[in-house]
């Protein structure tokens, strides 16, 4: 029979990523709402192995909606990793009358959570947000958008200063198995060639597209890189190999970093955060355990927590297509 | 049989949308890919009777990705309204060797499309473009995010300050027949209670909320606005009041108005605007007509003009209550 | 004899300015420095005849330096322009052990610190904040910078939307008796005009004006009026004016409110708050009283706190004519 | 005999600056204002060797005043720094009519223009713009504001980053030579410590700053290091160095680069740049030459261009002590 949810934990773990505060705000006022408590816990896993938790009401989450960052702050747990430290965790969920957890991160957050629950049977229902949007069952996570203006307004500074000085800048974004933010970040900065993980054309094309872009009267460009991007090259080795085969060019090279991690988030990662973590909350409610929340074709929707582990190709042919044609 | 495309003229037509600049390149650009004329139409309808038309190629649209308003600029046009204003438009078409046009815009600018295209039998394709969104047989209009997100921003500063003097603020956001703008932002931006044209609930309702609001220990409040809300009051008079009913506010209003049409678009309309610009120009060399491109589910599909001109009743009940819930 | 001082009080008052936090935060920090205590009083005058009074130390005001707005607070105060209202302060803040205030505002709370401070010879020390920059004795008040890069934005997004339309655009900006935010703002945003309250050069100036930008062949205009313009007329008045005086207008109005006043402070408006707080301290402790801090040629002074009631005329002609050689 | 001036020629050289498209701006309309001639000399000296002058009008300039960047565009030229090559220079500009010549850039691009005039007697009058405010004989350079707020803004959204994880972050800023960029972003960012290159007080004093934040209860540290710090390491290195020396911590490395040049310049930049394109046409016109204008105490001025080489030490010590107090 089903348990009645008087608590529900609420905790942010693994890479911090824009909307997480309102992901946190939405399923305290959701809690509120329902009339049921919510304890808020500090520092993920390794906090909730180590008792940091403090029950947090409506008012407790004023003003973070337009902040960046976590302020259950976030945390990589290796004790979380072993039975003890969930044993741990499990007899401070119970102290603090915890019924039920929700768990905001990527697929390492729902993996420790899916052990949890079937080792304590003890409900977890996780909210995927990271910057990558790499988290299969959800057309997008919590931050991805927010990240990508902020890639597009970085590139826009790059491109002032590379389109008075007739320069190519190689521009590393972050994307160490994904390339959606280099792909859209690329297109949607005026990108002249963009690399990324899933495509591996080799060098040879990104020269003969440099080739191309100079003859059509091109006096600037902009490469953006994935980290993850398979040309068997780091970024710096990228910019001298093009200097000692093309030369003539003025290569500069920028690798964008945490920067692409904060920030306010946007109105539609604050939106989709409060969808979704108010649709955290009314599937506890509602007895659902071993899931995840996510959004697909603009709804709400749940999907196993398995499903949210598993990774995802989301990578868009037609996407790469209209990066080509556009940066002609 | 079908006559082959040459060339393509491209105009923007309507109140300006941020994104519009990445349409109109993505137009030209795909134009440039497939070896076909691209000629770019000043003032809309306008600009196309008094034979305001220039033929870009690829470099024509270098660098005005990242910014808003229109390049081609737009106007309003009663002399297309007429059957000679549009006859002079499609002689000036014919002399400039255009073969189809595509018109970026709203409903206003489909239906001057739909007629033209039915009255000289001449291939219109139409793009959405504007901050509403409220065109029919897209998820998404080029603009809308952006709007979005300038709204969620000025709102947030606007917070700064009813925070530091425990203030109540009305804040009047675009939306005469839609409430998209005023909802998504409301809620990105936290605030307290939303007024929309899609519902009347009386200003009873904001009365017995606001009421609700101090009891739970809010000090400060902000109430978004549409322009077309049904409370039969404009944002002054609503100020009074409430003023007059409840007293003890110390009240401001805030008109964000034309700043919410304006400034560099974000990455999503960037991208929207790319992908359907490319599509455009696949759909007028497919041989499509008569046909409006939108993004549905994440994938560019084509509907029919008129499809594109009956407006739609976008209005979610599910964010409604994601809305009431999250500003409890 | 000079008392010695062993804890410091801290309070912002009247209208909020983009910065106060990063001021309150240096009072706080230079305290601690100095092994004094700091006593951070809420909603200023008000909340220090309430006793709204907390202690604060260094970690008290980590990650406020870039927010808006005063987290300390601020309100309007009848109460403390009678004797029996400072009398109360006075013996809170005997209570709580402070021997000095630092007030950070604008002239309405030197005015009331000046009662006091002779009322109750009690050291009072203001810094200057405002977004009007109308202080003297000071060459920038905190706020006003972040200001000017506010309505510059905004301006830029409506200069998108004028561009696209050809259209007039009259923009008021905050200014009730300086028009520094406008005559800056408007060399900023490229203004085609600029009315301001310190001068009144009549309405048939700006016809003409207008006439003139139409023969050089300009075909949007923005013109910025501050609050306090001299024409006579409010802005829709002036719209009207305009219309049917020249006629051929599309006009559009722009009140930007109360954005102006919040948004994350500038660069420039963290580090004078910085220095000016850390300037009240070292000021307070060296035994100085009825002072006001200033910044001047970029170093710190102290001033009478009359100095900063009286108000002063900035209005700098020469940047008058750069305004009007710019706007050809 | 002083010849009159018929027009003027105007050129951007060295690295890019935002403000310098709103200086260009300035002189092409001081010279429309003036009814003198204007011609725009494309990418700096190199383009002058080369012919590359087209005539600007006040027109030409409209709408560029928002953007980072210079639409003149810039260059090295190592011929310039031959006599050859600056006779060619002289040569296009005797036969464009050009009667005496606005440099704006930095100290590279005034050493050149000495040169010049010495050389051949022709009028040269130079703007300062850099972001890195380390001319002499004018108080700020054009793009160091605009710079500073880049700044500010990207350690913003490293800060939340770094609170969410507890972790200690090193951010490199530019400066070879100055401070000015470290000291005042790190001030207003809030940084723990600020590595400059006009102090060398040896790593040891960082270590011992680290372990005092950490007793006081900080949980998360910025260290901001200029480029030219005199640790004697890299940023790397530093970060290797404090993880050995120390340990514990989860340290971060993040080097902003290129993006602190773009962007679209601040209300101040942009005002600068007004007052002193206006500022150096006045004084071409007043037959000065071999200057530079400058801005001191708020007003312009004009200094030798000699003084504008030779550099100046603007450290500020005072500025120091502040960020020493306020990151305690």
């Amino acid at each position: 029979m089903q348990k009645e949810i008087k608590k529900i934990g609420v905790l942010t773990s693994g890479g911090d990523a824009p909307g997480m505060n309102a992901a946190i705000r939405a399923v305290v006022r959701s809690c509120a709402y329902h009339g049921v408590g919510c304890a808020g816990i500090f520092r993920g896993y390794q906090g909730l192995i180590e008792n940091d938790i403090e029950d947090l009401d409506a008012r407790s989450v004023r003003n973070i909606i337009s902040r960046g960052g976590t302020f259950l702050k976030s945390a990589r747990s290796n004790e979380f990793k072993t039975p003890e430290g969930r044993k741990k965790a499990y007899d401070n969920l119970k102290a603090a009358g915890v019924d039920a957890l929700i768990v905001i991160g990527g697929d390492g957050t729902f993996t420790g959570g899916l052990l949890f629950e079937k080792e304590h049977d003890f409900p977890v229902v996780g909210i995927p947000a990271t910057i990558d949007n790499d988290i299969s069952g959800t057309d997008f996570t919590i931050g991805y958008d927010t990240a990508l203006n902020t890639v597009v307004e970085a590139i826009d500074k790059i491109r002032d200063t590379a389109s008075s000085h007739n320069r190519l800048f190689l521009v590393e974004v972050m994307g160490r198995d994904a390339g959606a933010i280099a792909l859209n970040s690329g297109i949607g900065a005026g990108a002249e060639e963009i690399l990324i993980p899933e495509e591996d054309e080799g060098i040879d094309r990104l020269i003969s597209s440099l080739k191309k872009s100079e003859k059509s009267g091109k006096t600037s460009s902009i490469i953006v890189v994935a980290e993850g991007d398979k040309s068997g090259k780091n970024i710096f080795e990228l910019a001298e190999f093009i200097d000692s085969t093309l030369g003539g060019y003025d290569i500069r090279v920028s690798v964008l970093g945490h920067i692409q991690r904060g920030g306010s988030p946007s109105c539609f990662d604050r939106v989709l955060a409060s969808k979704l973590g108010v649709g955290a909350v009314d599937a506890v409610l509602d007895g659902k355990r071993n899931i995840m929340i996510g959004i697909h074709h603009q709804k709400v929707i749940t999907v196993s927590l398995e499903t949210g582990i598993k990774g995802e190709d989301k990578f868009d042919r037609d996407l790469r297509r209209v990066a080509d044609i556009t940066s002609i």
